[in-house]
């Protein structure tokens, strides 16, 4: 098994196609339209946003995936315009480019699932879609430029594409994992199967040739998803659209087993991990990529509410991107989360350098803890001395430019 | 009754001297060290911050309070170290100015209330404090320069004084409140009467002449704090300070009494109010200050949930930095709060522009929306259609300037 986040080596998935064309929906002109198709059909599992506010691809597709007991034939994704709280013209337009994409790719509607990403509250150009359909189709194929254009129409204030795969071998069958994500603001994803209220602007796509039914896809998913997707936060806020869609074409001709089970559930939870982390390294102005590691909490969700209240503190974020140590910002984080522990047996480290023990400042040379938080990427522990839960939760600092790129960001 | 936001005119409560000086703990070398005395003494009440991270001088101020059942003599407060996360020595340097600023004011120790703001983690320089005291004690008189130099020295980065007064008339008896905070960053009370775990960086003190019980000042405190202090927000962060203090010299003659109870306790709710304002308004960077006002939720605690996330939202506070009516970031923040509403029932206006409403964009001119944002100040009402409770809760915007402020200010 290895991991790679390129798509140079030709070992995609089997039985599945990718396409991208310009249907006129971002006022830059470049391509905001993909598809990817599996001619034999998949089978699917997807989680969605917690918020309350859902878009309209996200209701049609929860509708979608119970409708067909979990298949999909098309996933059809369009950046620029997120469809969301456009009411039931939005709900409208979204069914009618399923209705375009099923007689397209040649599937029953409730096979396609819908995504739709970029601002909220403008009406749907849905006849744009409708209109692109034709080319769409004929943009289709299964090579790695197709699966790259992908992943590039699906990015809206990402700077670069986010794609990851692995390949786990079964005697002698590779089984593939292939995935393509978009994200880099309102990143705060707090994902659930689609049974709770359901939403997203974090798009994720994964690929397997695996044979695997759609509920053990959601049971695999759910896993790889919160120590991945779901431990990670931008900057705090949650999305209306926020998807993770898993699919199998079964084109491996290997099925999930108790053999095969586990070194495919540990290749999931690498693509998954490596996204999140390229999701968060092309944050919004990110300068810098800090892994909150908790460690000593009483219980890991208890661990990840410390580390939700460090990563969303304005003074923590601000205070890493001039990379000053200030720890002092970090316990006050710590202390207002609303979890329970000693300060006084609390610990933290930047880095391998102890800044805080025994209730107050460790004895550590300034340079050094400043040194480590010069590197684009560090890991900052605190040590809660409450009990033996842990989390790692990745983040990111709080620059100028991103205040500049989402003060600029005009409806 | 009136209210002002200046000492200028000569109706100070009765019974208080202020003073202060330069002790050397700011490195800018202004005041940094203010005193309040009540020379006959004062009851007092006191909340704090739910951080569980407290400073020293919170600890102890909490003891003093315990122990004299709620009578403060004096109050000494410095500005340029927050003596938290100090350990043992910062509760022993705090112990000793209480009893170098006993034996100078001449009270017992525990009638002493020190306060401290500043940066966390760095040893508190108590003999600084020590050495000030006889300084402090010949800059001491009741007028406004007076007051004005108390409130003047306890500020950090805020970049004016923040006062305010109100005179209540009794039958022809005047009883008058006083009250100075600072804060500018850090900014998210959650202040809890010193039964509950406490903590603050935002420090206010309010100083009335009217004849009241211990007791009595904290009720009429915690109803006035809830709605002014604990309904404010800059960044979010809850700080490890963050301190009110009442106190009654009783020198205007009037007690508090059924009659006199509902004037007073309006008085003392415009004063906080001000001082709330204040704060908020010259918080880091602040370019307008929003008031939240969150209507139609099923409780008054459902509609300070929904401001709070949308106030915490660095989309929605960089929107409104560059005046864009950005609505679907509201709604968006409102629906990820975990408040449940149905989002086809709720409303937005802007001033009085509506913008959403029935689920979609309402039919409104942006450059409307554009014009009350453009605004220093102005409300933005959020309608849960839910129920009949509501909330007030004033926030600001996240400005380029803010991010400048916090990646300075350094260790």
């Amino acid at each position: 098994m290895d991991i790679e986040q390129d798509v140079k080596v030709g070992t995609l998935p089997k039985g599945f196609e990718w396409g991208a064309v310009k249907a006129g929906i971002k006022a830059s002109g470049k391509p905001d339209l993909a598809v990817a198709v599996a001619p034999k059909g998949a089978t699917a599992a997807a989680m969605f946003t917690k918020n309350l506010v859902v878009a309209a691809p996200v209701t049609v597709g929860r509708r979608h995936l119970a409708a067909t007991g979990g298949r999909v034939r098309a996933v059809l994704v369009n950046a620029g315009n997120a469809n969301c709280a456009t009411g039931q013209p939005g709900i409208d337009a979204c069914v009618k480019t399923c209705s375009a994409a099923a007689e397209t790719f040649g599937c029953i509607f409730d096979e396609v699932f819908p995504s739709s990403t970029g601002i909220i509250g403008v009406p749907f150009p849905g006849e744009k879609v409708v209109a692109a359909m034709s080319a769409l189709k004929a943009s289709l194929g299964n090579t790695n430029s197709h699966a790259e254009q992908f992943a590039t129409a699906i990015m809206t204030t990402d700077t670069r594409m986010k794609v990851a795969r692995a390949v786990v071998d079964v005697d002698g069958v590779e089984v593939r994992i292939w995935g393509a994500a978009k994200g880099a603001g309102m990143i705060h994803p707090q994902l659930v199967a689609p049974t709770g209220p359901p939403h997203a602007t974090m798009l994720v796509y994964l690929f397997t040739d695996l044979i695997a039914e759609s509920g053990q896809l959601l049971g695999l998913l759910e896993r790889a998803v919160e120590r991945s997707f779901n431990s990670i936060s931008v900057d705090g806020d949650t999305s209306t659209n926020d998807t993770v869609l898993l699919l199998g074409s079964g084109a491996s001709g290997v099925k999930l087993s108790a053999r095969t089970k586990e070194p495919f559930e540990n290749a999931l939870k690498l693509v998954c991990g490596s996204l999140a982390h390229q999701i968060v390294d092309d944050g919004e102005g990110v300068t810098h990529v800090v892994t909150l590691h908790v460690t000593g909490a009483r219980t890991e969700a208890e661990a990840k509410q410390v580390a939700k209240a460090i990563a969303h503190s304005p003074l923590c974020k601000t205070a890493w991107s001039s990379a000053d140590p200030n720890w002092g910002r970090v316990i006050a984080a710590a202390g207002y989360s609303g979890v329970e522990f000693d300060p006084a047996a609390a610990r933290i480290s930047i880095g391998s350098v102890p800044v805080f023990e025994a209730g107050v400042r460790a004895e550590f040379d300034k340079a050094d803890a400043h040194a480590v938080m010069m590197q684009r990427e560090y890991t900052i522990t605190i040590d809660l001395g409450a009990g033996e839960a842990e989390c790692r939760f990745l983040t990111c600092d709080l620059t100028e430019e991103y205040v500049r790129i989402n003060a600029d960001y005009s409806t």
